[in-house]
C-alpha cells in the first residue's frame, strides 16, 4: 500500500533517532546522562499533582473546544502578571504547544504557503509545517552571534510572494537566544511591510537569565490583528506530561477560525486542564527558585565548554539549551561513538547533535545542542564526560 | 489579515451551534434536557479515577510518542479478548480517536485526495477532512434502510483515481447502524480490488444490542496491509475528557510512518494514559451492566419515537445514537424554536438536527439525532417533551 507523500516527507526526529544506541549503552550496564531532551528533573509543583489526585467527579466529561471558562479567566491573570492585558476569547486552550502551532498554521497558510523561520529551531516545526502542508524557509543564524536575530535584509531576503508568516520561539530552542524589544519590533515592522503574521513560541518564557525580562510579541503595538502568541506549561511548571497549551491572538477572527479547528477534535483533556488551572497561582517564589537553579547549571555547563579549545559558543541568556560548535567534523558521528564506544566508570553521555535544528543542508554539523536538565552533580559528571569523550574522540579521529 | 482557504473552508460543529440557544433558555431559567451531544452519564469507573488520585510520581514527564509501553501491551491484552490478535508495535496511542483519524488521514492521503464516508456521518470527519486537505466524497445510506451499508455498485460509483480509503464508524455515529461481518467483507472486496485503505473508526465496540456480536475491522483477513482501526476509551468507559485514544494497524511501514507524525506531537498526556490502562482490567460485568442500561434507553426512547404519526425510523442496534426522519420540513427550525419558545413547566429538550450529518446538501433536513445519554426518568420526560413540542410545532405551522 502506498504511503501518501508528507508520510514520506516528514522528518524522523532526529533527537530521538539516537535513542537505539542509548538503549543499547543501558543493555551493557552503562549509565547513560541524558542531556539530549528538554526534559526537565525539576519537580512539578504540589498545587499540580494535588488537583490530579483531589479530583472527585462522577464523570470525567468533555470541556469546552476553547477550554475550560475558569481556567482561561485565570491565564488572563497570568497574563496579566506579565503585563499582557487580554479578553478570555483571546485564549483558546491547547494539547500542548504542539497543537497551538499546528493550530495556527492552518488557520493562516495555504498548503503550498511558506513560513520564515530562524534556524537552528526546534526540529519538530518541521513535522508541523509537513501536517500543515507548509513550507519552512529558514534564516540562519549563527553560533559566532550568539544566534541572535538576523538583520532586516536576511529575513527580507526570503521572503516570497507565499510567504504568509515568521514563526520563532523565544526564548530560543535550540539556541537559548533571547530576542529583545528591538528585535520584536524589527519583525513587527517587517510584518507590517509584507503583511505577514508572526507566531511567536514563548514556551521559555520564565527562563530568561542575567536580570533580563523577555519581551513577549503580544507587548509590542500596532500587530495586534498579526501577533499570535503559542504557550505551554509543559517547561513553565515541569509539567510535560501534562500537555497543556494555548495559542493567543487578540485577532478575533482568527481565534473565531482557530476555534472551528479546535471543535474538530472536541477538547483538550479535562484534569489536565485542572491541573494547569491549580498552577497558575503558583507564587513568582517558585520561579525564583527554579530560575536559580537552572541558571547555576548554565554556568556550569557553559564554563565546562569554555574549557574546551577551539569551540564557539555564546553564552545563551535564555531557555535551558547551549549550542556548542565543536573542533570536530560530524557530530552525529561523535554523538555515536560516544553511546557505543566511550565509557569511564560504566557512565557517558548523551546530547543532540545539532544538524537536525537547521533547515539547510550541511549547516550544524559539527554542533551540538546540551540541554543542562541535571541537577548540579549529575551535571557536572556529564560535563566531565563530554570533555573527557571529546578529547578521546579527537584523538582517536587524528591518530 | 487574510485566513487560510481551509480556516474559511472548515465547519463550525453543527452539534455545538445550538448552544447560545440553550443558553438563552437556561438564562431564563428553564431546564433544557440535552439529546444532543454523546456525552454519557454513566459514572466513570472507580478503576480510571483512582488513577488520577493516587498519581505519586515527583515529575510529570513526557511518555513516549507511541503511548507508555505497559499500556499498548495492555491494550494488546484487551484486543485478545476482542479476537483481536496484536503487537504492541500495531498500535500508537493517539490524544483520542480525533488525532488517531488525523493520522490516518495524513498518512494516507496526499493533499486533494478523497476519501468516500457514508453520510450521515460524524460530523467532525469534515474538520479533520479539512486538516488533512482530503475531500470527503459521501456516499447516502438511508433512514428508511436502517442506515445499513450501500450495495456494492453504490460505493464503487464514488470512486475516482483521487480515492484513497474508505472512512465509516461502526457502530455508527449517528446512526447506530452496525456492520455485520459479511458488509466488511464487501468492503474489503472493494477495497482490494481498488487499492483503497479501510478507515475504521470502532469507539462504540461495546454498543452493540440484541445479542448481535461487533466484528471490527481487524477481524477480515487479507487486508492487514490497508486495515487501519482507530478506538478510544471516551465512550467504553465514559472517559470522554481523558482524551486518550489509539490508531492500530498491522501495516508496519503505515504505523513507522504514524509515529513520525505522532513524534512531531511528542506524546499523549502521560497521566490519562495511565488512567486509561487501569481501565483495561475492568470486569466485563462493568460492559454488561452499562449495555443492559443504554438498552432500556435505546428501548425508551425507540418506543416513544414509534408514537409520532409519520416518522421514519429503524430501530438501530448500536452506539447511543438514533436518527428519526420527521414529518416535518426543517429540523433546525424545530430545534431553535424547542428553544426559544416551547417550555413546559420550565423544561425543554435539546437535540441534533441532522442535515450536518450529511455532504450533501439538503439531506437531513427533516431528520434529528438523538442520543440516549440521560437517565431512565429523564429520558422519559425529554422524549415527552420533545413528542409534545413536535405536535405544537406542527400545529402552529398548518394553522
Amino acid at each position: 500500500m502506498e504511503l501518501s507523500k508528507r508520510a514520506l516527507d516528514i522528518q524522523a526526529s532526529p533527537i530521538r533517532k539516537l535513542a537505539p544506541y542509548a538503549d543499547e549503552a543501558k543493555a551493557k550496564g552503562r549509565r547513560v546522562f541524558h542531556l539530549n531532551i528538554g526534559q526537565p528533573d525539576i519537580e512539578t509543583p504540589k498545587e499540580i499533582m494535588d488537583a490530579y489526585n483531589h479530583f472527585d467527579e462522577k464523570v470525567l466529561c468533555y470541556g469546552p473546544s476553547q477550554g475550560l471558562l475558569k481556567y482561561r479567566q485565570n491565564l488572563v491573570r497570568y497574563y496579566e502578571k506579565h503585563n499582557i492585558p487580554l479578553q478570555t476569547d483571546d485564549i483558546i486552550v491547547t494539547t500542548a504547544g504542539s497543537e497551538a502551532i499546528i493550530f495556527a498554521l492552518l488557520a493562516t497558510c495555504n498548503v503550498g504557503d511558506e513560513i520564515i523561520v530562524p534556524e537552528p529551531f526546534y526540529t519538530n516545526y518541521n513535522g508541523f509545517a509537513t501536517i500543515a502542508g507548509v513550507k519552512i524557509r529558514p534564516v540562519t543564524t549563527y553560533a559566532e552571534e550568539g544566534f541572535t536575530l538576523p538583520s532586516n535584509e536576511k529575513i527580507i531576503e526570503c521572503i516570497t510572494d507565499k510567504t504568509r508568516a515568521i514563526l520563532f520561539s523565544n526564548p530560543g530552542n535550540p539556541t537559548g537566544a533571547v530576542y529583545l524589544k528591538s528585535d520584536l519590533e524589527r519583525l513587527a515592522d517587517i510584518a507590517l511591510e509584507y503583511d505577514l503574521y508572526l507566531i511567536s513560541d514563548e514556551v521559555y518564557r520564565e527562563f530568561v537569565y542575567d536580570g533580563l525580562s523577555h519581551t513577549s510579541i503580544l507587548h509590542i503595538n500596532g500587530i495586534e490583528d498579526r501577533a499570535i502568541m503559542v504557550d505551554s506549561i509543559s517547561k513553565r511548571y515541569s509539567a510535560c506530561g501534562a500537555r497543556i497549551g494555548c495559542v493567543i491572538s487578540r485577532n478575533q477572527v482568527l481565534m473565531q477560525s482557530i476555534l472551528k479547528f479546535a471543535q474538530a477534535r472536541l477538547c483538550p483533556p479535562t484534569i489536565d486542564q485542572l491541573a494547569a488551572n491549580a498552577a497558575v497561582d503558583i507564587q513568582d517564589e517558585y520561579f525564583v527558585n527554579v530560575l536559580q537553579e537552572y541558571d547555576k547549571r548554565r554556568n556550569i555547563v557553559y564554563n565546562e565548554v569554555q574549557q574546551i579549545e577551539g569551540v564557539v559558543c555564546v553564552k545563551p541568556q535564555g531557555a535551558f539549551y547551549i549550542i556548542v560548535k565543536l573542533p570536530i567534523e560530524d557530530a552525529e558521528d561523535f554523538a555515536i561513538w560516544m553511546l557505543e564506544k566511550f565509557s569511564e566508570d560504566d557512565q557517558t553521555v548523551m546530547f543532540a547533535p545539532a544538524e537536525g535544528f537547521y533547515a539547510t543542508p550541511g549547516l550544524g554539523r559539527n554542533e551540538v545542542r546540551l540541554a543542562y536538565i541535571l541537577n548540579e552533580k549529575s551535571l557536572k559528571r556529564a560535563m566531565f564526560l563530554f570533555r573527557k569523550g571529546l578529547q578521546e574522540f579527537m584523538n582517536k579521529n587524528l591518530s
